[in-house]
C-alpha cells in the first residue's frame, strides 16, 4: 500500500519533485524502464494483470530481480493511474540526474520553448531519440518531462535519451560555450530547404509552443530562423511533426 | 434540444453514417467549420460560452447566417461533448460527399493503412493539408475520420482538404489508371534520401498501422519500400511524424 500512496503523491508535479521519482505506466513502458539504467523502486499491479502474458512476464522479472511489487484492487490501480484503461501495471523510478552533455564532434540540441501538451512533448522526445540527438532541453513553461503522460507518449525513450529541463540563461550560455548554433524554427524565415545546404556540424533546434510560437529571447538569440514551407490555408504543422522534419532534414551529413 | 439529442447520436459512427452528419467542437474547429464550403446543420452551445469573445462572434455569425443554435446548460453540453473541458460551442454538419480526384500532372496522395487512433489521424490530414496533398485515403480498419477526435485533431483541415475512406480495390485501381506509384513506409526499405533522388510526379505513400504496420495487400502491391533511418534502439517513428518526414523528404520538384 506504501508504493500505492507514492504513486498517488507522484501523479503531481510537486509530488514527483519532492520526492525526485515517477510513474511509468503499462506493460510496454515499463518493460522499456526495467531494461534501462534508471533505478526502480517498486511496480504496482492488479489480480487481473496477470491474465496478460506480457504482464506476467514483466511482473516475474521484477520478482527475480528483488524489486518491491504491491498487489492492489482495481479501485486503488485506478486511483493512482493517467490513463482511462488501465493495464493493471506500473512502476516508480528515480528521476535521473542528467546534466547538459558537451557535442564530441558533431551534434544536435532540440530545444523545447514551453511546450504545454504532454502527448506532444513526449512524442517530440521520441522523435529526437530516433534521430540521435544528443539533448533534449526543456525550457522553462515546458510541461514537466516526468509527467505521467510525457513518459507514455515517449514510448521508452525518455528513459535512455538525454532530456532535461533547463533555464534560459543555463541553456544559451552552453550553446555559446560549445559553439553550438542556435536556429529556430519560425513561420517566417528561411526555407527548410535552403537552410539544410548550410546546416553546421553543431546545430540546436529550438521549436516553439503550440500557440504562441517562441518565446523574444529565444527568438534574439536565434542565428537563423527556418521555416517549414506549406500551404497558406494552413496554420501551422503540429509542434512533433514540425519537429521530425527539421531533424531529418537538417540531420549531420 | 433536437440538435443536442442529434450531436449525441452523432458520437457513435453508426449515428454519423445513419444522419450523414458529424460534430466538430471547440472554438477554432467551429471558425474553421464556418469558413469552409460544408454545409451547418445548426449550433449548440451554453450560456457561460458568451463569456469568451472568440465565442460570442462566432455565435453572432451563426445567428447572423440564420443558422440555428441551441442553449443548453452545462450538464446537456457535457453529455454531447467529446472533451474533459468543453468550451461550450460545438457544430453539427454535412459530412461532405468526396471522391477520389485525378492527379493533373503531378500529385500527391496518402494512403492510411488502418491507423487506429483518432489524435495520429486528426494530425496525419493537418500534415497533408499542410503539404498540399491531393486526397488522403483512410484504407478498411481506419477510424473513422469524422469521430469527433480525428475532426479536433485535424485542426480545420479536414472540412477542406479531400480525406476520405475508402476499399483497398477502389484504392489500387485508382492508382493504377492514374498512374499513380506507390510507396511503402516501412522498417526495411530503401532509405528515404536514396528514394527522394527518384520521387515520381505522382506518388502514394502508405502508411501503416501504429502497431502491426502495413497490411500485406498493401505491401504486395508496393512499387518501393522507404524507410526513415533512425537509431536502433527506438523502435518506431509516431506515424504523423513519419508521414511529415516522408511528405516533406518526396514533395515535388
Amino acid at each position: 500500500v506504501k508504493l500505492l500512496t507514492l504513486a498517488r503523491d507522484l501523479q503531481r508535479r510537486r509530488g514527483r519533485e519532492r520526492q525526485r521519482r515517477f510513474v511509468a505506466e503499462g506493460v510496454r513502458t515499463v518493460e522499456a524502464l526495467l531494461a534501462s539504467p534508471l533505478a526502480v523502486t517498486g511496480l504496482v499491479t492488479t489480480a487481473g494483470a496477470r491474465a496478460d502474458a506480457r504482464a506476467a512476464a514483466l511482473l516475474h522479472e521484477a520478482a527475480a530481480r528483488g524489486l518491491p511489487v504491491a498487489e492492489v484492487t482495481d479501485a486503488e490501480f485506478a486511483s493512482a493511474s493517467d490513463t482511462d484503461t488501465p493495464q493493471g501495471v506500473l512502476a516508480i523510478a528515480a528521476i535521473p540526474e542528467r546534466s547538459l552533455a558537451a557535442p564530441s564532434g558533431g551534434g544536435r540540441y532540440l530545444l523545447l520553448d514551453a511546450l504545454q501538451d504532454p502527448g506532444n512533448v513526449g512524442t517530440v522526445i521520441r522523435t529526437a531519440a530516433a534521430f540521435g540527438v544528443t539533448a533534449t532541453l526543456a525550457l522553462p513553461g515546458t510541461v514537466d518531462l516526468w509527467n505521467a503522460k510525457v513518459v507514455r507518449s515517449a514510448m521508452g525513450t525518455l528513459f535512455t535519451h538525454r532530456a532535461l529541463a533547463v533555464g534560459w540563461e543555463e541553456a544559451s550560455a552552453f550553446l555559446a560555450a560549445h559553439d553550438v548554433a542556435l536556429w529556430a524554427a519560425d513561420r517566417e524565415g528561411d526555407p527548410l530547404a535552403v537552410a539544410a545546404t548550410a546546416a553546421p556540424a553543431r546545430l540546436a533546434l529550438a521549436v516553439g509552443n503550440e500557440g504562441a510560437g517562441l518565446s523574444p529571447p529565444v527568438v534574439a538569440a536565434a542565428a537563423r530562423r527556418v521555416t517549414i514551407p506549406m500551404a497558406p490555408a494552413v496554420e501551422s504543422l503540429n509542434v512533433a511533426v514540425a519537429s521530425g522534419i527539421l531533424l531529418y532534414a537538417l540531420r549531420p551529413a
